[in-house]
């Protein structure tokens, strides 16, 4: 931490910061500049996180010197972390494509989708069954019902597959059909469902959340990690700017972002960033050019008819005409799909 | 809803759309331009959203016409909600300000701060017993005994009690004790946790996600309304920016806002929004000022040693000078404080 | 300057930071803590500002201590500077009213206007003559027909004239017709414009640009100090954020901000801002709350007929009533109007 | 147009609004919903454009059904724009890549970086003689020896070269030794500056403005376009968004969705966008693999000395090697580079 003290503060100002600093057993070295007088605090940089440093009298600002994340950081763990599901490997040299219905909408549509998917290459089957909806008078999800379907989906294609689950008093049941249980981009900050998921020995999506930065997404993976469930994997999937031709933006340079700093696995999911099911393979393309571990891309049957995000789901043709493209991508940075 | 097809969409396209909405028992006109066709739909503009018409062939984009949330609208209710906390009333003249710590942090420190708060002429008292921190090491708050001093606190002063709910497994536990709950930023779109204060009947006061639009504020508060909860308190605190020198960008025209299309109560949080004490009071005239029915400040005996949040929050003595300048402002517009 | 060195940043790389520093006259001091070195610059920091700290080896990044802007900085002139245009003050205990079309569109329409505000109680008339407008295809403004009806408007009422200048080529014109020279939201980093405008001994009004931190709006006001022209008012006039219910999100707590660390005066355009007629009365009482130096309104005969932005403009009886109700608010914060 | 009235407009204002529309010669078809009379406005919608809809009495608020622009419509140009700069092609088969440094700091410098990019394998050269920099004690380029360099690296190695205009005052001077003016990000929306350039036989390279969306850079576009000069070449390099960790956020949903609306080639900017030399490699393949037309990269003999931009540099052997990178990719969508 690096204390920044004000303009003009008085010695006892000065003197204050530094008593409170000893008070808890770290140490100070301060630097005496031509206009302020600036402090570097030595030690475990957690513990001077509990003091509200900028409340006291005569400080300007501090920065943190640390990243707030430990288990989910580089130098704690300098191999990429790789997350096993059923055979499935995220972060390893395949890139893992996810893909199924937004909703789960009955169980011939889900078994046909899983299917298709799967001889066009999906390694995995996504589908939701409690959904986040913004207004309370549209489809909520099929819920326990549709869990039903994603087992017997996953029975007919060995597919595993993901959910969504949107309320700590529902992991159980989600986590008793669901392979890897998706906490949204609404949830991301809830924290009880956080702490709840990383008690699991069960892998955990973790979708970026909408006004996020890729530090607050690390600090929500830390929840799950440091209670104990090492499995998780990011999902980058847009974020909230002025930019209204697109669903939300895109940021594929949270990829690097998070390989710079991070061992998890991201994958990135263009059908809702975009939202637009047109964008979905030029920036499928791209994210696995900036070197995503995997896709998470919506298909469905017959998408005019779809129960929810039907603008942005692809149809069979269009996921098998992706897919065939995407192979040679994935060649030219090194990896298979 | 108004649908616009694409340039060049093909007779077959229009009228395949007509169809569709004629099957769910709509119906439309159609306007044919120079350049393209656009359709209005006529009847219950909710049957029409259940239709995936973007993802339509031959559609380029479509419009509603009427607000998504109709028990928070204005058009369904004309006159201004009033909700009343045990005498308190949200939504009338007088402008209610909702004063107390951050975090609770013991029992003696909460009941000073409620005495103090209330002498300088607070309705209600705040303090937090669950904490959404960014950082699982730092502190979750006390939980329940936090909300065992909220409930001393309440018997030493009169005063009602606000306290925040993160889990729908806590619900019960913080009804039990607090006389508002409170749904925070980072859970606005946590629609499992709405349904469920929306069952109950006790005051909700809920606060604008980081990156939620007005609109989406209304419409999650049209899950707690049309769950048969009417006691709707919505909280302006800040929003998502590039701006960087506060804490967030405190968006004060939400409050005409959110009057022009909603009855529904508006509270500001000056604290949240910006982060920084020396920001609070001008931001709180202004919020007055610009009609809000209410303000909700962080004030902590001793904010250099506060547990949390403590460079956002107000000494007494600032909080009583605070009162004192807001009183000309009340009475400016026509309020009283 | 900060300089923190990455994890296991070598010796070699730390010494060669050191020699870099020495190299240009400055000093060192460095802080070997747990797992990082961070070296503290001390002399100019304009002069390790040259040097691109974050390209050499081994160094994760680097913070600026002090503010880039100096004449703009209350550190170099404490008291509030006031910006006088033939005995309009900005600065100083009256809050100054601006108000004129956003276009002017012709003579009489643009006399009859300024009479009008100036009955109400403004003090300068403000009108477009050079419009920045998103297409080419829209009115442009009257140029230098239009500089010359305001100071027809001038002459008829005394009212002091602002008006926007965007084009280097044009500066000589508008400056010999208007008082002050607005550098629009659009230009407020155009450096080449605001150095020329910076060598006027003539007033600027400098608006903020919609994608510009305060920091940011400062450092362009600088430009304008550094060459001489200390007369420089700041105007907030809303930034981009992904909130669409209004023009652009208005950022009041910048007001205060811009007083905590500059001695430059400030004004608000809530016309702008907002982009709605009926938000402009309460945010411009807002404004004025929260401690804005003046406001500045669109005003027109008729809006519906308006070249430019007339959902928008205020209707004479709306701003005379605004004016009314701004008398109270004023007082409230221990100014006039 | 489609123009929304108000809930209980009343029929003298739905008439009044018919009669604004049939005055200036249109036609209009109403749709009398529910809740609501929705009216369609049919003919010319540049017309009804010049009336200030949203201020007329009754008017809820309205829409444009076609684009603002034209001239830049895939509607007006069904084919892509191929842009030829002395054989280099913008829009082609191949990928452009445009490298050069930041800054132009002198000749030995210039030549010895066209010589490295050139053998790498890029097509132009970049360089800046007037840069646009936050701070007015900052470098602000060698102007017109800047531009003799240029001319003498082009004539060393036969390489186009591409430089920044910022003030009208210099439009002529950079014209005669530049091959492609570029128009910077923050003069995205100087209007002024874009007339003029849109006055000269001279390719145009527009880069996006930070805070501004697809549509208005389209919109900046057509100014150049609607004066005469067909040569544009547009670059994304970032938009302004909460996240801190890169210096601007890449928009490369951009890139599908200008291809979608417009005919005009677009490159992408990945050194300005992240500011970051360690994510330049993976958002340049990104930007291919999204359907990118070229790449602008910043080159420098050594970063760690540039007197610009420093930390977003490549040296030449990273240059080299991301250029032996890209290939496969460009491959893998089809082109070569």
């Amino acid at each position: 931490m690096i204390i920044v003290m004000q303009h003009g503060a008085s010695k006892e100002q000065v003197e204050h910061v530094f008593e409170r600093i000893t008070a808890i057993g770290l140490r100070y070295q301060a630097i005496y500049g031509e206009e302020r007088v600036v402090i570097g605090v030595i030690g475990e940089e957690d513990l001077i996180r509990t003091l509200p440093i900028d409340a006291m009298p005569g400080v300007e600002r501090s920065f943190p010197i640390l990243h707030e994340f430990r288990l989910a950081d580089r130098e704690w763990h300098e191999q990429p972390t790789q997350v096993a599901v059923d055979g499935v490997v995220f972060g390893g040299n395949k890139v893992v494509v996810v893909a199924g219905p937004c909703t789960v909408e009955d169980e011939p549509m889900l078994v046909r989708t899983a299917e298709s998917v799967q001889t066009s290459g999906a390694s995995m089957l996504r589908g939701g069954a409690f959904k986040p909806r913004t207004s309370p008078y549209t489809f909520q999800g099929h819920g326990e019902q549709a869990l039903a379907y994603l087992a017997e989906a996953r029975a007919a294609t060995g597919l595993p597959v993901v959910t969504e689950v949107m309320d700590t008093a529902d992991i159980e049941l989600v986590a008793s059909y669901a392979d890897v249980l998706q906490v949204g981009a609404r949830n991301m900050s809830n924290f009880s469902l956080l702490k709840k998921v990383g008690k699991l020995d069960k892998p955990v999506l973790l979708k970026r959340g909408m006004a996020s930065t890729v530090r607050e997404l690390l600090m929500s993976a830390e929840y799950i990690l440091s209670n104990g469930n090492m499995k998780v994997i990011l999902c980058e999937r847009g974020i909230r700017t002025f930019e209204d031709g697109t669903r939300n933006t895109l940021d594929l340079s949270a990829v690097p972002a998070i390989k710079t700093v991070s061992h998890l696995p991201v994958i990135v999911d263009p059908s809702h960033a975009t939202g637009r099911s047109a964008f979905i393979a030029p920036m499928a393309k791209a994210a696995i050019a900036a070197g995503a571990d995997g896709l998470m891309i919506e298909v469905h049957p017959n998408p005019e008819t779809a129960m929810s995000d039907g603008a942005q789901s692809l149809t069979f043709g269009q996921f098998e005409q992706l897919m065939k493209e995407l192979g040679p991508i994935a060649a030219a940075v090194g990896r298979e799909i």
